[in-house]
C-alpha cells in the first residue's frame, strides 16, 4: 500500500472532516484508508485540533468510548460572530433598503451563499449540543439559512408549506394566527416527512410576533415531536412579548423611520 | 512573525480553498498570511493540487496573470458522478416512494443536504466554465439544490416566487404556462434582484414539460439578462419534446406503473 506523509494524510483529513460537518469519523476510518497505525493518525488528529483553533475555523472534537470518534464543528468564535454581525448591520442599515410601508429589502443577504454560510455557522455553534434530528423552517426566504444549518449539523431539512401539492402526499394542515397581522394561515407538512419523538430546530430569517414560530410548535406536536431551539436571523423590538420564549436571535431591529431614512438595527440576544 | 510548518499551510490552505469554492485566491493572500515566500506557497498549492486530484475531491485551478491566483471547484470526476447518480436511482426506485397518481416521494431526498451536496458538485462542474453572474430557481423545492450550486459556484442565488410579498419591493410579473398541465401561472421577481445583462443559471429539482425554465428564460429577458445553462435533477422521458433546448438532466423518469409497483429511472443526458 502506498505510504502518505504527514502533510497528505493531515490536508486530506482536515478536508474530509469539514466537507462533512457534525459526522462522526472513526480512527479506523482513516487508518484503512491511509495504512497508518492509531497512534499515528491520533497525531495528526491533533495536530488538526490545534490548527483549526489556533486560525479561529471552528472545532475538532474527539469522542471517546466505542461509538467514538472525531468530527468537526463549524462553530464561530465569539470575535468574529462580532465580526459577522456588525457587518450585517452596516449593510442591513444602508436607507436605500427602506420599502413603502417601512419594510426592509434583504433578499440579496439572505440568498448570498457566504453570508448565509456565516450565519449558518454561528447557528451550527449555538445548537450542535442540542443533538436535533432535523431542521425545520417555513417556505419561502429561510430555506437557504435552514437548508446551510442542516447541512452544518448533518441533520436533514423539513420545509413546511402553505399549500399541499400532490408529490408531497398525504400531509398534516394546521392553522395557525400569525403574531402580527393577526391572519389566520395554514401550515402543511407531509405526513412522511417527520419521524415520531424526533427533536427539531426551527430557523428563519425573521421573527416578528412569533405567530409562525408556535404554529411550528404545533404542528411539530401533531407529529409526536418537539421544538428544541429556534434560531431567527433578525427579530423585532416590538413587539417586545413574542408568542413563543426561549428563541435565538442575532439581530434585533428596533424601527425604520421612512421619513428619515433611518434602519435601527442591532446585534441581539446571542451576544448577551 | 510566527513560522508555519509545511503540513500546516498545506491544511489551511486547503480548508480555507474548499471553504470558498470558485472564489480566487492571490499567492499574495497566502504569502501574507503565512510570512512565507511565494515560492514555497506554490510548491503547497501543487502539493495541494496532485492531493485533490489523487482523492478525487474536486479541482485546484491555478489561474496566471495580473488577475491570476488560485481557486478550488468542487467538482466530481465521471466515475463518481456514476456512483452518486446509480445510487440515487436505487433509492428512487423503492416502491413505497409512489404516490397517488403516479407522483414520486423524493423530498427526503431533495431535503437531505450530503446527497444535494453531492448533486451540486455534479451541477458545479459541468457549469463553473460558463460565468454565470447568479442561480436562478422557481420557489419551493429546488431551493435547497439551487443554493448549493450557487454555493459552490460562488454567486449569489435568486428565488423567482409565484406571488409578490411587501417585502420583495416593487417586482416584474410575468405570466407562463406549465408545460404539461397548461395552466397558466405568475412568476414574480423583485426588480433588484438582478443587474442587467448578467448570465443565469437555472437550477430545479424536477422538469416534465419544460414550461416553468421557458418562464424563467423570458422573466430574464425582462430584466434584460440571459439564462445560459439549465440544470435540473429529473427530467420525465414524456413528452420528449420539451419546451427548452439544451438542458442538463441528470437522471430520466422513464415512468411509475401504480400497480404493479415499479418506477423506472436512470441516469440521464449527463453521462453521455
Amino acid at each position: 500500500m502506498e505510504k502518505f506523509q504527514r502533510n497528505e494524510r493531515i490536508a486530506i483529513l482536515i478536508k474530509m472532516l469539514s466537507d462533512s460537518p457534525c459526522k462522526i469519523f472513526t480512527l479506523g476510518d482513516f487508518t484503512e484508508m491511509f495504512g497508518s497505525a492509531k497512534s499515528t493518525i491520533s497525531e495528526d488528529i491533533d495536530i488538526i485540533q490545534n490548527l483549526v483553533a489556533k486560525f479561529d475555523l471552528g472545532m475538532i472534537k474527539t469522542i471517546s468510548g466505542a461509538s467514538g470518534g472525531v468530527t468537526y464543528i463549524p462553530s464561530v468564535s465569539r470575535e468574529k460572530t462580532v465580526g459577522i454581525l456588525e457587518s450585517l448591520c452596516g449593510e442591513l442599515s444602508r436607507k436605500e433598503r427602506i420599502l413603502p410601508g417601512g419594510f426592509l429589502y434583504m433578499l440579496d443577504i439572505i440568498y448570498d451563499p457566504q453570508k448565509v454560510s456565516d450565519i449558518g455557522r454561528i447557528f451550527a455553534g449555538r445548537f450542535y449540543s442540542k443533538n436535533v434530528d432535523y431542521i425545520v423552517t417555513m417556505e419561502t426566504r429561510g430555506i437557504p439559512l435552514a437548508f446551510i444549518t442542516a447541512k452544518y449539523l448533518n441533520v436533514p431539512l423539513i420545509i413546511v408549506r402553505h399549500s399541499n401539492e400532490a408529490t408531497d402526499g398525504a400531509s398534516v394542515n394546521t392553522s395557525y394566527v400569525s403574531g402580527s397581522s393577526k391572519k389566520i394561515q395554514t401550515m402543511v407538512l407531509s405526513l412522511k416527512a417527520l419521524r415520531r419523538n424526533s427533536r427539531l430546530l426551527f430557523i428563519d430569517d425573521f421573527m416578528k410576533g412569533g405567530g409562525t414560530a408556535k404554529g411550528i410548535i404545533e404542528l411539530a406536536r401533531e407529529f409526536g415531536c418537539e421544538v428544541v431551539g429556534i434560531g431567527v436571523l433578525i427579530e423585532t423590538a416590538q413587539p417586545a412579548k413574542k408568542l413563543v420564549d426561549n428563541y435565538f436571535s442575532l439581530l434585533v431591529l428596533n424601527g425604520v423611520d421612512e421619513d428619515k431614512g433611518i434602519i435601527d438595527i442591532k446585534p441581539g440576544s446571542c451576544l448577551v
